[in-house]
């Protein structure tokens, strides 16, 4: 008898017909014995449609505001979830957030979990019970407001939540079966993996797989929980596995690469001719972090003259236009030439723990980018991880590229 | 400076252009200087949708669950309505039924209201603070559950919030711009009360009319909560006052009758020839109070043969078939000779304070409705109002005979 967390996204609760089918693999788990935990998203669409009125509402919005209503979407979920399973014969009740409670600090709108206290809960368990919890949201106790934890935050939830009881499992269940060495709409040779280490999982998400929320994989890391993703639409009398997030030592034999992530979420901005003086960096990327804005790639180029550098950066999309106007406002104090930008760019990241113990990872992506006539306009790496900026209509066949390059294609 | 609470209806908040209009009838009691609290509904049509879902999930449902659901659509508006007020430059916050906290009974689904804390939302009022209160919910604090007060509970929120703050005044704003005489779309006549006593509300409220819940005013009436009926869809900067639900003390010039209600909500039965024996009203209405049934007008008439009697009585409509079923079982045990049942009939009620101290009201209605050929099923009376059932094909023409009967109609 194991102890189950088991969380359904939003297309998996969409409504009362996948709700039911949801609720038939959370009854597989009971059936054998385990006691169980489910954790809901709201059906897929109403967080954005409740988004959309706050906005609606008011284009500046109080947060704490902001937070009472998007968190009301998994609460109904939530009781939904409770009586398909009451009706099934599955004693079942549904808590919200601040009555578990899930303890947050008050960054709302991104509140990070401090606390959760599983013991009513785990009590149910004595009863048969299975406790239905809505995703997404925590209490701040000092104010006694609702908080959310963003975008992909129930994955956080149950993440969590498994670690907090000691769970030997979480299921995170999602329209997809597995993670994937790549987008498969992009490459259709992408295979489901079956294992992919808590660091690569990180990277992974970080770098645009849309999977599982980033932090959510930094909890599973830190409690060692071992994680699931898998499919909620699959036969709950007959699924498949999924694949397990694990520590890197459950992994027998290590790719050198695992996946190929991809985002197009980055814009390039470059400064041609800046003084290349001491504490130059400073007056460039300071003012952008003042302004809150993620400055991610960086490289820099002695120009001709040896006297300058050009410096070229990446930053979010949804950051360039107010990242634009800083600069050109600073461009006195930085002294530089000319300012470049270019929305229409794509980062490609290959991400591998066996990158460790392989050299010349790397250049061997860029000898067949090359051969393939792609520039690239930035690079950077990190351990496990190479990321490469190029120009974004080579998306896919740069994707697909590295994706053979490295081995990751299904055998036909 | 005066205290206020205002509650705005399902309609009143139904998008965001009429939260808007809402929010601009709480600017002006704020730019008047009164501390406001506001209580809001859901959205219309979000509570049966949620109720839908409900009965969607499984058609026998644990009314726990059913509370934590359909108590949801409430949070949203409140939070909404933060955010509008806010962007008029009032300072506002939402609280959650849980936060006041509003505490109930455990009766889920139609809770009661044990008691109210308003300090914090007092509080908040020396800061400048108005209060967004979700209506129509409560916490039952042992097992720290939601609840919600049943169908219309925002009105007995908002009447208790009032009672409990020592409110100067309540105002319940909806799509009518106050208590009418009867139903307007029946009676083109029909005027608008300036005053209504809190029993005559009582009465018209149980009797059909449907612009308060029965306990809101139950609640006015025992805290003495000064309650205004108005309209949220007139222009907020030249806004008619409604009709004010008072004392009887507070109304000068008491009418005879002041509003003739009407329901279609009742069935009649009949049971012929039963034996006239003690006991026998204890073995036909404990089996229905057993099954939850309330029995409404019973009249009993003696038979031809004087050993039986003839006994006809109403029901809820939605509880007819119910209780033919029931008395079809206990019919030897009851021992009549035949069941006769019709749901096509109505119950029609003319309410006035003014009945007490005028006798033979009723009997120059039975006089009015016989010259237009009408047949009265059965009649019951109490200190301030009659009851008719007649066939339901006659509705119209009953209630406008007596309408101008008691010298109800507009002077045209």
């Amino acid at each position: 008898m194991a102890r189950l967390v088991l969380k359904f996204g939003g297309t998996s609760v969409a409504n009362l017909d996948r709700i039911r089918r949801s609720a038939l693999h959370v009854k597989r788990e009971v059936d054998a014995g385990h006691d169980v935990t489910v954790v809901v998203s709201a059906m897929s669409g109403k967080t954005n449609e409740l988004v959309g009125w706050c906005g609606e509402a008011a284009s500046l919005h109080d947060v704490r505001e902001y937070d009472a209503v998007v968190a009301s979407g998994e609460l109904v979920t939530a009781g939904l979830m409770a009586i398909v399973l009451q009706s099934l014969g599955i004693p079942a009740r549904s808590w919200q957030g601040w009555q578990v409670p899930i303890l947050t600090n008050d960054a709302h709108g991104s509140a990070r979990i401090q606390s959760i206290d599983p013991t009513a809960i785990i009590e149910g368990f004595a009863a048969g019970e299975v406790a239905v919890v809505a995703g997404f949201q925590g209490l701040h106790q000092e104010s006694g407001r609702i908080t959310t934890l963003g975008r992909g935050g129930s994955d956080t939830s149950a993440v969590a939540l498994a670690g907090a009881m000691k769970a030997d499992r979480c299921d995170i269940y999602t329209d997809v079966d597995g993670v994937y060495t790549t987008d498969p709409r992009i490459v259709p040779k992408a295979r489901r993996l079956d294992r992919v280490s808590f660091e690569e999982m990180l990277e992974m998400a970080s770098l645009g797989a849309k999977v599982l929320q980033v932090r959510s994989v930094e909890i599973a890391m830190n409690y060692n929980v071992k994680t699931f993703v898998r499919s909620s639409f699959e036969d709950p009398a007959n699924p498949s596995a999924g694949t397990l997030i694990c520590a890197e030592e459950d992994i027998m034999e290590q790719q050198v690469v695992t996946g190929i992530a991809f985002s197009k979420d980055e814009a390039q901005l470059t400064l041609r001719r800046v003084a290349d003086k001491p504490g130059i960096a400073a007056s460039i990327f300071v003012p952008l972090a003042e302004a809150n804005i993620n400055v991610d790639m960086i490289i820099q180029v002695v120009s001709d003259d040896t006297t300058t550098t050009d410096l070229t950066f990446t930053v979010p999309t949804a950051d360039y236009e107010r990242a634009r106007v800083i600069l050109e406002k600073s461009r006195e104090s930085i002294g530089y030439s000319v300012l470049q930008g270019n929305t229409d760019v794509v980062k490609i990241s290959a991400i591998g723990i066996g990158m460790r113990s392989h050299a010349g990872v790397a250049a061997r992506a860029f000898k067949a980018l090359a051969e393939k006539g792609i520039n690239i306009r930035a690079i950077t790496t990190s351990e496990i991880k190479f990321s490469l900026l190029i120009d974004a209509a080579y998306t896919e066949l740069a994707v697909r590229t590295l994706h053979s390059l490295f081995g990751l294609d299904r055998a036909a």
